[in-house]
Parts: C-alpha cells; sequence; structure tokens
C-alpha cells in the first residue's frame, strides 16, 4: 500500500476516533435502559435473547417472558434455563391456532403476573419481555398497567421489549428503539423455516 | 367480552391463520441461508449471537469470527465458548485505536483464514461473521474471495453476517436481509454503554 493511502486513513480514523471519544465521554449516565426492538423483519427476538446472554454472560440476573410463542420448542430457552434464567411462558400457542379471545387474554394475564415480579425485583438485572407487543394490539394485557409496572422497575433494571407494531407508549417511554426492516426475507423465496435458525 | 367481538376475533385469526398456512405449505425447500444484520441500528449483534444461542440450543455446531470487536470484554463469549463453540478473534482492538492500516489488514487476514476453514467444514451448522462489513468497507478483506467463499460453503450451512453498510454484493448473494434502523438510541440522550447491556 502507498504511504499517501496509510495517511490518508490515519487521519480518516483519527477524526472517526475523536468524535466517537466526545460522544462516550458526554455519555455519563448509567442506568437501567427501556430497549424496544421492533419493525417487521427477521431479528427482533434472536436481538433479545442475544442481549439476555450477554448479561448472563457478565454475570447479571435475568428473567424472560414468552408471549405468543409459548408451546413452540426454542433453541434457546433450552441453553438460557440451563443457566439458570426463568422462563415465563404462554400456555397456549399462536393464538390463531386457539382463536379464543378470551383463553388467550387469561394466559396472557398469568405470564405477566409472574414477570410483573421481576419488574418489581431488584436483584434482577435485565427482563425480556418476548412479542409483548401483540399483547398490547390485541387488548390482551392493559397498556397503563404495564407502562406503570416498566415506569416503577428499579433504576438499574434493563427491560427489553420485542415484536411488531409497538404501541406508542412504549416508544415513547423507550430509551432505545430499534426498528428493523425485512429488506429481504429466504420464507418469501419458498424457502422453510428451520430449527436453529428461525426458532 | 361481547360475543360479536369474540366472533370478529375468531373470523381475523382464521383468515390470518389461513394466509400465514398457505405460506408455510408453499415454503418447502430446507438449506443453508445467508443472513444479513445491517444498518445503523442496536441489535445487529446481539441479533447475531442470539442465533448462535439458537442453533446451539438445537445441538448444532457453531463457528463465531469477530472483526473489529476481538480485544474487548464480551459476555456472550464468555458463555458461547463455555458451551463450545470457537471464537476467532482479531488481536488489535477498534481500528481507530490502532490507526495501522498495514496492520489491521493482517488482522483481518488472520481471523479469515481461520473462519474459511469452518466456511468449508461440513460439520459445521452455522458460521457468524460478527462485523464483517467493516473489514469490506476498509479493504481489508477482498470482497471477492468473501464471496466465493460463502458460496461454496456445504449446502446445509447458515452464515450470518452483521455489520453496518453491507457490500452490495453479499446483499444480492443473501437470502435474508434484515435493515436495523436507530429510531432512537440511549447513548445520544447521554446514557453511557454498559456491561450486559452494550457489551
Amino acid at each position: 500500500m502507498e504511504k499517501r493511502d496509510q495517511e490518508k486513513h490515519r487521519e480518516r480514523q483519527q477524526r472517526l476516533k475523536a468524535k466517537v471519544d466526545a460522544k462516550v465521554a458526554a455519555a455519563s449516565e448509567e442506568r437501567g435502559v427501556l430497549l424496544v426492538l421492533t419493525g417487521n423483519g427477521k431479528g427482533k427476538s434472536t436481538a433479545g435473547f442475544g442481549t439476555v446472554l450477554r448479561a448472563v454472560g457478565h454475570g447479571k440476573r435475568c428473567a424472560v417472558a414468552q408471549f405468543i410463542k409459548g408451546q413452540w420448542e426454542c433453541g434457546e430457552r433450552n441453553i438460557l434455563t440451563e443457566l439458570g434464567v426463568p422462563f415465563y411462558v404462554m400456555d397456549t400457542g399462536f393464538t390463531w391456532d386457539t382463536q379464543d379471545r378470551a383463553a388467550d387474554t387469561a394466559a396472557a394475564e398469568a405470564v405477566w403476573a409472574q414477570i410483573r415480579r421481576a419488574l418489581a425485583d431488584p436483584a434482577v438485572d435485565l427482563v425480556l419481555l418476548d412479542e409483548l407487543t401483540y399483547m398490547l394490539s390485541y387488548h390482551y394485557l392493559d397498556v397503563e398497567a404495564v407502562c406503570d409496572a416498566i415506569a416503577a422497575r428499579p433504576p438499574h433494571q434493563h427491560v427489553v421489549i420485542t415484536g411488531r407494531a409497538c404501541h406508542r407508549r412504549l416508544l415513547e417511554m423507550a430509551d432505545t428503539v430499534s426498528e428493523i426492516t425485512p429488506v429481504k426475507h429466504a420464507f418469501e423465496a419458498g424457502i422453510k423455516a428451520q430449527a436453529g435458525l428461525d426458532w
């Protein structure tokens, strides 16, 4: 490589570093973050479970509520429960398999009753509310009750919410919101969902 | 709840179920998928590591290359290496800490030489190329060599690529592409990066 290229690269990287350093210096607050992973693309739940894995890897205590996919087999649950992370899962299948609104509401409320205890527990560092958004879209859970419990959580506790079409109230409360957009999806090209990649 | 609401909900869910069932029936091909997680939002690497966790939870064999963040502490690496997943990591820090293009190129090539063996190994079910995109943006790795190795991999092997500004060639090759957009980020509001959430 030419010496000039090397010099230009170094200058560019130094400017980038200066910018990043300034931002890092300005970001001094340390507290629990509400992270929302929404949008129609693949990666919301995997990022949610990836965050739990990351936290467990630092010795943090986590709790997981799995709305919607409770009865499905789930690779990440196999490992994380072995690592001591409690899972609270819906005891119905996908809502369109039951098609019974009253039973779904009761199942959602049962999971909520369990996970809200974690949301009030200062010993819990991170709570994942996987697929929570649908519980609010379908009015299975009350948005006010959910927002109140999240707002009243211990100050250091992180909360991660995943699911499409997240309620406006939660987006407003959130510290970080990522919108995951499907540019393309293998499923649309005729590739079936596969163990280890899709669940 | 009124009986009519219940009936309407059931009908809506039945239509949704019919649509999903038809799509599931149409998606019959089973093969290795190239998944790209790109964009500027939070969640790309966590979704990548979440996918590895999911695969390991199904007893799949995985391999991970970590470009860029090699020397940083990393919660997910702590757990996944214990679970037997090999990690190949860059032995330099963030590129703007070294600001040495020749050394960075050599470090990237060393990781690539290791992970390309996994990309050619039929015993490996899933390969994560974390932060690969920057290696191509910076011309540390040759895009043709990377595309060729991915195209020639065993047919059942999944590959996950994470990082901003993914190269057009990889986007074209990919089966699934998710663009993760930052709607907002705690960091911009002065909250510092925290162990267990951000690394």
